[in-house]
């Protein structure tokens, strides 16, 4: 075909520079090396006369630039040539076909070879590789990256109906009233506006009868403890501000009044709150004392001349802070104090405090200021509380570990302070089952908003050809897929710690408040990470509040913070784990007792041996036994370290505040890897117990995923200790974008399993 | 000194055991497992007759749990000993002692051991550690964790004016405009009234002659590049939707007027821009395409007729989106679109396009849509734009580099379409050193208001002392101060930038653009990471907004996706890293040209021998070529595995395009290695010129703190490589938290240094 219009200016055997020249004028290469590398090149070969040869270099002098229609009729018919070309050639033998085509030109098949190789030299002098140069000249054709795409190869209500499991009918019930327009999204710019459409909001779903499910049924509830997790994670789906204010009213002060109080108050107390008639607060939280719960300084002392206390805070910087519904709608409050008993200090005890009268009024004495703007959860009126001589009657106490005779004694079943204390502690666990599987909730919105976007969305492709999605990079699926892992594995261990609390036995406090507390710390690090993940892998669109990650994102980034700061709750984590079993959790300084007794692990003979350190079997690299191993070994490994390192550090002389200070980081390390491993095994029952169905096979791809992203996250510690050798770490690195590239099918199907209503999910990008 | 008042029911010799009743009933540790230990240790000694047996059992027995007052009362006699005992010892000898000063027992020296010898084996098989059991009793003493604090040891002011170097007098001036009232914060809530109060303060900075500092003196400016990025990077300090809003105008609208356009352009818009007369826009990303800006598809149309323009949206997805200025304020915008003449698409372009009439008022053919509320920025009134073959004049094409002849026939001082278009997104690379610049000054005020407040925030303590600055903690410092020696790293970096960036030449370009490039996504990221571990290190406070760190981190986080995403980009520098370096920059499809050749390096020889790889001396592991040496032949070795790997798969017949994907995650590493290594070598020329200062000593500690942490972060890759042996990565481990030990106690005087006026930071967690 010849569409010449412009002269090529080409003598006939130039015709086989042509798709060279091509290249290094339009990207534009030619530099004085090059222009070398073409007269040394011209001076070496014999195929080329002098004509020829000056011809050459003529069209590639820097006085003589082609022009721009020039290089475009170059580029046709350059294309109509490499279009026949059915497999990818190299340039050379393009130019060889091409001043055929072109000139008629005919050449001997020796000469030809010759000039082949020759031109190859060329080609690789000048940096370029010919395999890969004579794509820009194909037709566009199907590459592997642009193939790829979602299938649904599972059935995905199936696979809900397993995730939800027991709980089906009440997440059914809870998402059909989520979906009722009254429910729809408000702008929260305005303050007031914007928190009493949460109350109205709290206030449906009271009137649900969500609000008191697990409380006594004498008390108007249901006393379905788990339904109300169930609730509050299903509640996470749509605004977060509400869930918060939900468990503020129904969790923390509720709770507070079962867990604390007695009889008479469950009696006068709950059937209120579980109906939103009775709004109240949970003031434990000081300016000054936050995780260090002890230390605070609000005080309750006894008057038993009239049988009351006497409420007061001692300076501002002992107001209670941070304290949801304080600020509009509270008009009671669990407040936490230490009790004093002619002038002896007894501890932290809790009381009811009335805030405001019916008209929402602040009684005399209470002074509350608004926490104002906060980064998220705006629709919650965080305030402070000042007490200035509160009087309250004496049945204001709650009275079920702590209570004072009508002359002032102090009396108590539980003899020991730190027990007591700990003992009350002990029984808001329920909070930090709740935050956790609301977190994941917020993190399946975030997921799936992206993963759904990172389907449609297309930039760039291969040369000429169409775009493609960006969920078919391997760094937006290493991006977003070991995230979607985890947070399965989150699902079936926060289903196991409910299960764990709901059975739970006296003796087992200890295990499950340390579940609880890695669990919270765990996850709710998981969500914050996935949501800034998902924020970025949507680019712009991603920061747009319409797209919801704002609100999930900021929303959610204090839970890391709150019912437990997680750095805090890790190192109480780590003691427990250290052997401290049978003492009080929550104690930070509890360095008495430390009965850990390091043991030789019999990995050392059985596991490190070369032929493990180094195996890179795909079957072994997916054997869920090889992953539980390396989860144990690690969580072994550092609990054991961990306590010989402190023992020493005592036993050497060092005070044990200063030892536990220097192997914190250490500490947090144990937690994290007692947690890492728990959510393994989870994940890998949850598999086992999914035989025959039809996603089994990828649930059990995603928990390999897990599990490697894992390893792989912690393959620096590994290879220190020689459980791994680099060979076998570079094999899960590639076993892990493997997975990752896999997986990226079934994405979309797998966060569509989570079930979340499109009014919830509502960010027009996950609709495209 | 006898205290007792409730009878201790104790044989005399059973006061041996008091410390140890204390801790096991105050503790309730005892069960079954520990009744049994006693029984054993009494069936085993000696030195206790049948009745003293009976006696200690009796206190031991389930049934019979000492009241809590007598618990108290043990705790009284016990610490009355143990003050007066001066070293920390084993409750066996407090128990000795405290039985003779209590009962004037005396016995023998030789029983005395046996006794001391039987009680610590009973200490251990409970499970307690004596020495740190001792700390229960004593008197309140100085830990080396209490007793930490911070130190002024250096003149701050000095390091400041190292920082500042030759900027000084620009930084004071905006810093000064910054403290005047007119620029006290407001509430982000209304969108209206905030974006209004944004357009003020721009106003007021142009006011001042900083809009216009960066253009041509003969266009009203004072052609001060350098002036522009400080003043940015400055005003950065305050609201960042202010430094957004003055970089659309007077960087991104103004700029492309001078950088795009010609002489008329620049005499016609210029002195109206710089004072904010002619607000403007930057219209170049649309809803489909952001970082591929080659796919836009907006038009522009010539009528050689009437030689005009016609701008058309074809579809809404086409529509311009996220542009600033466009939904309040703009009257005009560079619109980018392709140049389309005799329906023949000769790429993308730019034009000057009118939106709006003097009040305000849409033109016509121009829909504007406001973006709504975002992430942050609210401040900026950002929105789409939709064009309805809407007619400019031919002048207001922006002919630098391509132009149009009145008959409509394309002119262009440069032929290949690739190098025009990428020379024309090069010229636009200032935008790239400004964001890095404001985002570094978010994360310096975020590290101020969070090492602040750790400096003041106290929170738990040894037992029975006072309260400890959390900033003492281990981990509280593993979480800020890498970040703060990074920021320093930063700082330096992006003086060096924009030093390269004003001394530029033509054959530097594509270097200046990738580390321009890598720097931004580099410090962006940074940014992002620090501001989180800032909001959680500062807990609750950190989630109220008038702490700050709220409006820092959502301001600055799209900053990782705006100015080209962070990922994108890291692939483009990775691209010039493979040795694409004469191809122009931005050009993701760039696949034909790969000049890079592996070479060996020397480290397998000199570094890799067992000496080095093992070496955990102090002075080689805070020696600054031993920490280059690492960052470099990280650096070179992705580099050289990466060409090796991409070749390899092009050779074996891979598409281009997938090779690239495959390796993409490795593209990523070495983009991030190329720019640590930049980072630290600044960090060390820093540190150098420094010598004889009186911070010099502080600013090494904190250069060895981002090497070692850099090191410590990639140790998994350096253990792969067999670079580093396990026993060197611990010792780097150690020393990392050695060093953030010592620059705790710097840590306030460092961020001091920055010099964020109070009105700026703001935030009262910053001035307790």
């Amino acid at each position: 075909m010849q569409t010449s219009i412009i002269p090529l200016q080409l003598n006939e055997r130039n015709y086989f520079f042509l798709p060279i020249l091509y290249i290094v004028w339009s990207d534009t290469l030619l530099g004085d090396r090059e222009r070398k590398i073409f007269h040394q090149f011209v001076d070496r070969i014999s195929w080329l006369d002098d004509a020829d040869k000056e011809n050459l270099l003529e069209r590639i002098a820097s006085n003589n630039p082609p022009q721009r229609d020039e290089i475009e009729q170059w580029h046709q018919i350059i294309h109509a040539t490499a279009s026949d070309i059915k497999e990818p050639e190299r340039l050379s033998v393009l130019g060889i076909t091409l001043a055929k085509d072109q000139t008629g030109l005919n050449i001997s098949a020796e000469e030809k070879d010759q000039i082949q190789k020759d031109l190859e030299v060329l080609e690789q002098d000048l940096g370029i590789i010919g395999k890969s140069a004579i794509y820009l000249f194909k037709k566009v054709h199907p590459t592997i990256t642009t193939t790829h795409q979602t299938a649904v190869d599972f059935d995905i209500q199936e696979l809900t109906a397993y995730l939800d499991g027991n709980q089906a009918a009440t997440i059914k019930k809870v998402k059909d009233l989520l979906q009722r327009p009254e429910f729809d999204y408000v702008d929260p710019g305005n303050l007031k506006n914007y928190r009493n459409q949460v109350l109205a909001w709290c206030q449906l779903i009271a009137d649900a009868g969500f609000g008191s499910i697990a409380y006594p049924e004498e008390n108007g509830g249901k006393g379905d403890m788990e339904a109300y997790f169930t609730v509050m994670e299903t509640l996470s789906y749509h605004d977060l501000s509400m869930v918060i204010k939900f468990g503020v009213q129904f969790g923390l002060w509720g709770m507070s009044i079962l867990s604390l109080g007695t009889g008479s108050h469950h009696a006068k107390y709950l059937p209120k709150i579980g109906t939103l008639e009775l709004p109240g607060c949970f003031a434990m939280t000081e300016t000054n004392h936050g995780s260090n719960v002890k230390g605070i300084e609000t005080m309750a002392s006894y008057q038993a001349v009239d049988k009351t206390f006497i409420i007061h805070t001692p300076h501002s910087l002992a107001r209670k802070e941070y304290i949801g519904n304080a600020a509009m709608h509270g008009k009671m409050a669990t407040v936490f104090a230490k009790l004093v008993l002619n002038d002896k200090d007894y501890g932290v005890c809790a009381f009811v405090v009335p805030l405001r009268d019916d008209e929402g009024n602040t009684l005399p004495g209470i002074t509350i200021t608004d926490c104002g703007r906060k980064m998220g959860l705006n629709g919650v009126d965080n305030g402070l509380i000042a007490f200035d001589h509160v009087v309250i009657p004496k049945e204001n106490m709650l009275n079920r570990f702590s209570d004072v005779t009508e002359e002032g004694k102090f009396e108590t079943p539980i003899a020991s302070d730190n027990k007591r204390f700990f003992t009350m502690l002990g029984t808001l666990v329920g909070g930090r089952i709740g935050i956790p599987r609301s977190a994941l909730s917020a993190c399946k919105s975030g997921l799936t908003i992206a993963i759904r976007y990172g389907d449609t969305r297309r930039q760039f492709g291969p040369e000429g050809g169409e775009e493609v999605p960006i969920l078919n990079y391997r760094m937006h699926q290493r991006r977003l897929m070991p995230l979607l892992a985890k947070t399965y594995a989150g699902h079936f261990a926060m289903q196991y710690m409910t299960n764990r609390f709901m059975n739970r036995k006296e003796e087992e406090m200890q295990e499950i408040e340390a579940l609880a507390a890695g669990l919270k710390a765990t996850l709710t690090w998981h969500t914050t990470a996935s949501l800034q993940e998902c924020r970025e892998a949507c680019g712009g669109k991603g920061y747009l509040s319409e797209n919801r990650i704002d609100a999930l994102k900021n929303d959610t980034d204090v839970y890391t913070t709150f019912e437990g700061d997680n750095t805090v709750l890790m190192q109480l984590v780590a003691k427990t784990r250290l052997g401290a079993y049978r003492a009080q959790f929550e104690n930070m300084n509890l360095v008495t007792i430390f009965n850990y007794v390091a043991s030789r692990t019999k990995t050392s003979i059985t596991e490190k041996n070369p032929l493990i350190v180094r195996n890179v079997d795909e079957g072994h690299l997916l054997d869920s036994s090889f992953h539980l191993s390396a989860l144990e070994y690690r969580e072994k490994d550092l609990v054991d370290s961990a306590a010989k390192r402190i023992k020493r550090l005592i036993d050497e002389g060092m005070d044990p505040f200063d030892a536990f200070n220097v192997c914190q980081h250490h500490l947090v390390s144990v937690g994290k890897a007692y947690i890492d491993r728990i959510m393994l095994e989870q994940f890998v029952f949850a598999v086992q117990a999914s035989e025959g169905k039809s996603f089994s096979k990828v649930l059990k791809k995603l928990c390999d995923l897990y599990a490697l992203s894992n390893i792989e996250e912690n393959k620096g510690w590994y290879l220190e200790q020689g459980y791994l050798e680099g060979v076998k770490t570079k094999g899960i690195r590639k076993m892990v974008n493997q997975l990752c590239w896999e997986i990226r099918k079934d994405a979309v199907p797998l966060v569509s399993a989570f079930d979340i209503p499109d009014s919830c999910l509502s960010a027009p990008i996950a609709f495209t």
